[in-house]
């Protein structure tokens, strides 16, 4: 159990109990421990479930809680059970202790799983790769039809349109930011038609066989003032840099700070509100966390997210994003692969 | 604070931070209580803050848990500040109370805010009607259009489609279940095409306005066999008694019995394998709930929807969902408006 002194962990966080069983249900939930392998379910899963192989399956069919606080308790005896104390809220780890028969605890115990997951092998590696291209490919269908006269939620529902047609999801609500929508970094899609001679931030990702990608771009509808080219070319330079200091080993934080300080030795202090980056994977947003506050180290195969950003209220932004695989020694593989100079797309 | 004993309820849950202010971006909480009134973000939503009329805004630069702590230990002294337990994981709610200064404490309180949020005034009526019409909308169009020789997934893709460009989006991703694939309650739509005399579940709903809507039919592609037309016509009269017994002041419980008995009396017991219903709002699933075992009792203007199932395992499914207005002496209004005859479309 990863070190920890509880006798089975209690995996309920759908995503982690995807990545154990495969299954891609709304409800479901794993027992793990010596000797213990059990996937539990309702009554809609059941046929489903049945086709979880090496998995011992169990279908609660009265209350929820009580059925796993049932399984949990038969499974370790007067031990401890493990909750995910980063996904279960206060309630239900108050209601399901107080659900435990004989003398069975509960324990906090979260990130397992999530360390399990952290690091990509081979087969997760392939499908974030082909969720990347995916979006690769939709980027470049975009800017070859055009975006000026076209309202940002049209831009966007054509964009997760074009993904399912292809088999995936969006990883999230794909961002089209023009003028000064591009200085809010997570701004809606709105009804503002694109404009001749604005930037415009396209930030979108592909969930394709149950991995995500992330890839953001900022182009032009035409020319752009010496400010707009200012701050684009200064966010390339930062997203280069900050490119060339990945590596496994390195401290996330200092990978921030290399894009940082040349967006604040510029001038543009302040304005680039956010962190550099997150890892990408079953989820959008995963470990390891880039940004000044974080404590994490890359390891070799995160695959994260270089995204600096510059961001001018009321006028525009600009921000550029890679996905990219840590290798040993940098950067061991891109997978955004659409071109970074500054566009201008009709 | 609704009798409770904190001094300040810290709102974190964004569906209730967005019903308390009508912000709509992926961080945000508020804090409530007497002479109290402060909606808190990030950098990244400061410009967009600055638009909410009547609550004092606060943005965090640093690590956000550290200014939520400061600003609430601010606000209560040496009182309580209560957290949503039903939604704060175990973790954060540590990591919280770790961070508060001088005397304050944190303290366990959840649900006002969905308190609030139950009985839906005329302008959430009226937000909920219109996104109900739009779904109807969407099921006269495609039953026009006819289901047979098309994939799952791309009359899910289709119907997402629509929603979005009449400016809705989904409140859930569409289940289109075909022949087999309807004995699964919470089918995944697939590549499989929709056959020639298969019972086909289609549960939909959009989200318009803020507000979400849901509702469920079934329908042939064809002539069905004596056992679909059966179930079908069994789950027709489980929704249409259900619907007779929805009133004010009723137990929940007590309606889902109605639906379930004439299911269980007709030699399908067990084969309608979830609750009855569930409340419809800002969420598409909130309170009440419409289950055996719910202890809820339906209030006036509860939005609920009304959908018995009964499922067939490797043979078909049928579920029909309406979704009503909860009056004094029964349903004030239904506004699911598609008829619910068995009807065979091509």
């Amino acid at each position: 159990m990863g070190g920890s002194d509880v006798d089975a962990l209690l995996v309920s966080h759908l995503t982690n109990v995807e990545y154990l069983t495969g299954f891609t249900g709304s409800n479901g939930a794993c027992l793990v421990g010596e000797g213990i392998r059990t996937f539990i379910t309702d009554f809609r899963y059941a046929d489903s479930a049945a086709g979880i192989d090496g998995w011992d399956v169990e279908v609660v069919s009265g209350e929820w809680l009580a059925g796993l606080a049932a399984l949990a308790s038969d499974a370790v005896g007067d031990g401890q059970v493990g909750l995910e104390d980063d996904h279960v809220t206060v309630r239900t780890a108050r209601m399901f202790a107080e659900k435990l028969s004989g003398g069975a605890s509960a324990a906090d115990c979260g990130g397992l799983v999530e360390r399990l997951r952290r690091s990509k092998d081979a087969g997760e590696l392939a499908a974030i790769a082909a969720a990347a291209e995916l979006t690769d490919s939709i980027y470049a269908e975009l800017f070859e039809a055009g975006l000026s006269g076209r309202t940002e939620a049209d831009i966007a529902a054509w964009v997760m349109a074009r993904m399912r047609e292809q088999g995936a999801e969006p990883s999230f609500p794909p961002i089209i930011a023009a003028g000064p929508n591009g200085a809010l970094p997570h701004a809606e899609p709105g009804l503002r038609p694109v404009g001749g001679g604005d930037l415009v931030v396209i930030d979108m990702g592909s969930k394709l066989d149950g991995y995500c990608s992330d890839c953001t771009r900022t182009v032009a509808t035409g020319e752009v003032g010496a400010e707009a080219t200012e701050i684009y070319e200064l966010t390339l330079r930062a997203n280069q840099l900050a490119l060339e200091a990945v590596a496994a080993g390195r401290e996330a934080a200092a990978v921030d700070a290399v894009a940082r300080d040349v967006i604040d030795e510029a001038g543009f202090g302040g304005s680039f509100g956010h962190g550099l980056g997150h890892g990408v994977g079953m989820e959008v947003h995963e470990a390891p966390r880039l940004g000044p506050r974080s404590e994490d180290s890359l390891v070799e195969n995160d695959v994260v997210t270089i995204e600096p950003g510059i961001y001018l209220s009321g006028r525009c932004g600009v921000r550029i994003e890679d996905l990219v695989v840590v290798g040993t020694d940098g950067v061991a593989a891109n997978l955004s692969s659409h071109a970074k100079s500054l566009t201008i797309v009709s």
